[in-house]
Order: C-alpha cells, then structure tokens, then sequence
C-alpha cells in the first residue's frame, strides 16, 4: 500500500512544497504541514499571505543589494552610518548577523553568493560588478572584505583583493582567530595555525 | 541598532509565522524565509497555495478521523481491507508510520490527542466517543490499542482498556520489547523491563 493512499492529496502537496527548503526533509516536512494542519486555519492563511507577497514586496537595494522594502535601504539612507567604509558580505543573512554585533557603523556590499568555478558562478553572477561601479564613484576610503573563512568564502576575497587592490581604496580583512571563549586545546589545526599567522603585535 | 532596521518587515512577518512552527526557531525561521526570497518567486507562490487550501480541502473521515479529502476516507472505503479489526493511534502520523509497514490490514481509529489532565486533556477532547460508538455498531470484533509506549500514551491505553472492557468487543495492544536489531545491552531498563513481562511462551 502506497503512502499515496493515507496522505491526502493536498497535505501532500505542502509537504513536497517544505521538502524542496535546506536541511527539511520528507519526515520534517511532514511533521510541520501536519502541525499546521491541527493548528487554527488563521495561521495557514497568515503564512500564505506572507509567502505571496514577499517576492512583491522585497527588493534589492540599489546601492548595497542587500534585500529592503525601500530603495535605498534603511541603512544606505541613514545618515548617522559612515558611507566611506563598505563591508562586503556573501549574503543578507550576514549583514544581519555583523547587525546583531552592534559593533559596524558602515556600510555593507551584499555579494548573493560566492565565486564557484565548478557550479559555474564567476564573478559576474554575484554582484561585483555592482561593487566595483560603488568604488568608482570614489566615496568610498576602504572595503572591509567579510566573506567566510570557508574555501569558497577564502577564493572569493583572493580575487576581490586581486581586482579591487588597483582602485584607489584601501583593503582589510576581518580577522581570523580563536573564537572568544574557546579554549585553545578545542580549536581546530586551521583555525590555530590563522591565529598565530594573524597574531597581533603588543608593543 | 535593532534587528528591524534590517529586516524587512514583509521577511519579518514571515519569520515570525515559521517561528511558530514545533521546532523551528528565530535562527532556523530567517534561514528559511531567507532562503525562500532567493529562490524563484513561483515556489513561494505554490507553497502559499498550497496552504491556502490545506485546510479547505481536509476534513476528518467521520468514521476513523484521520485527516482525508474523501469521506469516509480511502482506508475506510477500501473493500479489500479488514473493518472488524480497528488500531486505535494519537495521531493521523502514527496512522501514516503504521501503513509504511505494510503489514496491517485493518481499519484506523485516530484519538488526535492522549489524555493529559494537567493541559485539561480529558477523554471528551480526544475522540474517544466516537470510537466507543464505532463500537456499538457491533462490526468490530477487536481494537489494537496502539498509543506510544510515553506515560501520557501508556495512561490513554489505560483509560481506553478500562472503558472499552465493558463493551462486546477484543482488546489487544501493541507488543513492547527489545527494538529489532538492538544489542540487548543497548536497552534502555525500562523496554528491557517490559520486553521480559511481556515475554512470548515458546512452547
Ligand atoms: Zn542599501
Ligand atoms: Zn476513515
């Protein structure tokens, strides 16, 4: 007996629906369509009602391409945040973290992705171009490159040292180290070995 | 700077609505809603019909209350199974894990709930009087009792053992036991414990 005959059609259709998003599978997808399901219809149709207007309400910033309602977005068009440093980020979601610090008063340049030769990403299907047209206009004094210190994160700001180092702005990483609160001893080799290079001079 | 400066509210307002999901989080909700905005905006949109619709086209089989967009559902209308044997579950998933096994050709009875005073979870909130006049009809000759072997399920299986001895009919319930493929070793006390009360006679 196939499981097509005990999952109505339609639940089935929300749990293909959740399965297509990372990290859900078959068996999370089906337990959250049937907790909607026992839930009031109200909050089915509130989560309907958000999912079709997102794409119609969010766009990106013209300026720093992160997503915004409005154009530009609330930090671009905040003047007590300092325009003339840009921290380049993968994605929104890493603007939001960097957010959370309470620490940034720049700028960002949201990237949407990574270069990746082998799934065919180069630099024109992230949003360089973008980038290097923000430097041009000469406003900018430095780009603070903060893509993650993963391979394709670490490839990503080789080539945009590489290509933005003739412009005349000055370039800076986000630092590499032990995690604050991590003993020594737990840290990985790779991690240990980037704090000793990056080790910071005390006199 | 608060985090609804960079969110926008109509990402905002879907985050909030996956957040109300059973195990779904604030950092598991962006996540998703992030990953939603990235994707064509055509998902969205199937995934919003898709639940706009959830509930219009479910209803509960008024005879074994699993969710079905049929009345009496597929199972409770398919001729080739047994109706005189009904496996009373919690919930329509319990229904769904039973059926993957291919190995039950009976009829379902789903409570949608256990007993649970301390929530105010009495028999009148679970489906238990539809169960018992199910049973009135004199069509059934046994009831599988299988709730989860939890304190809650083992209490509802109490409850209905008590309630249902009165009545014309078979009880039975789920063996417990060492789980196939499970070093003995490797069991919790308390399955151990029940797998050598409920010890099958060899002979
Ligand atoms: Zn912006
Ligand atoms: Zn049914």
């Amino acid at each position: 007996m196939s499981s097509l005959h005990v999952i109505p059609p339609a639940l089935e259709r929300l749990i293909r629906s959740f399965s297509q998003l990372p990290g859900i599978g078959s068996k999370t997808a089906t337990r959250l369509a049937l907790n909607i399901l026992r839930r009031p219809p109200a909050e089915a149709r509130e989560m309907a009602a958000a999912l079709a207007e997102l794409h119609s309400a969010i766009r990106l910033c013209s300026r720093c391409m992160t997503f915004s309602e409005k154009d530009p977005c609330l930090i671009c068009s905040d003047p007590r945040r300092d325009g003339s440093l840009v921290c380049v980020v993968e994605q929104p979601a890493d603007l939001m973290a960097i957010e959370k610090t309470d620490s940034y008063r720049g700028h960002y340049h949201v990237l949407h992705g990574v270069l990746s030769p082998i799934d065919g990403i180069g630099p024109d299907e992230i949003k360089v171009r973008e980038l290097v047209s923000r430097i041009k206009t000469g406003a900018i004094d430095e780009v603070l490159i903060a893509t993650s210190s993963t391979v394709p994160g670490e490839a990503t700001a080789s080539y945009l040292i590489d290509r933005l180092q003739q412009l005349p702005v000055k370039l800076s990483r986000l630092a590499c180290g032990i995690p604050m609160g991590m003993d020594i001893k737990y840290a990985d080799q790779y991690t240990l070995a980037r704090a000793i290079e990056s080790r910071s001079k005390l006199g």
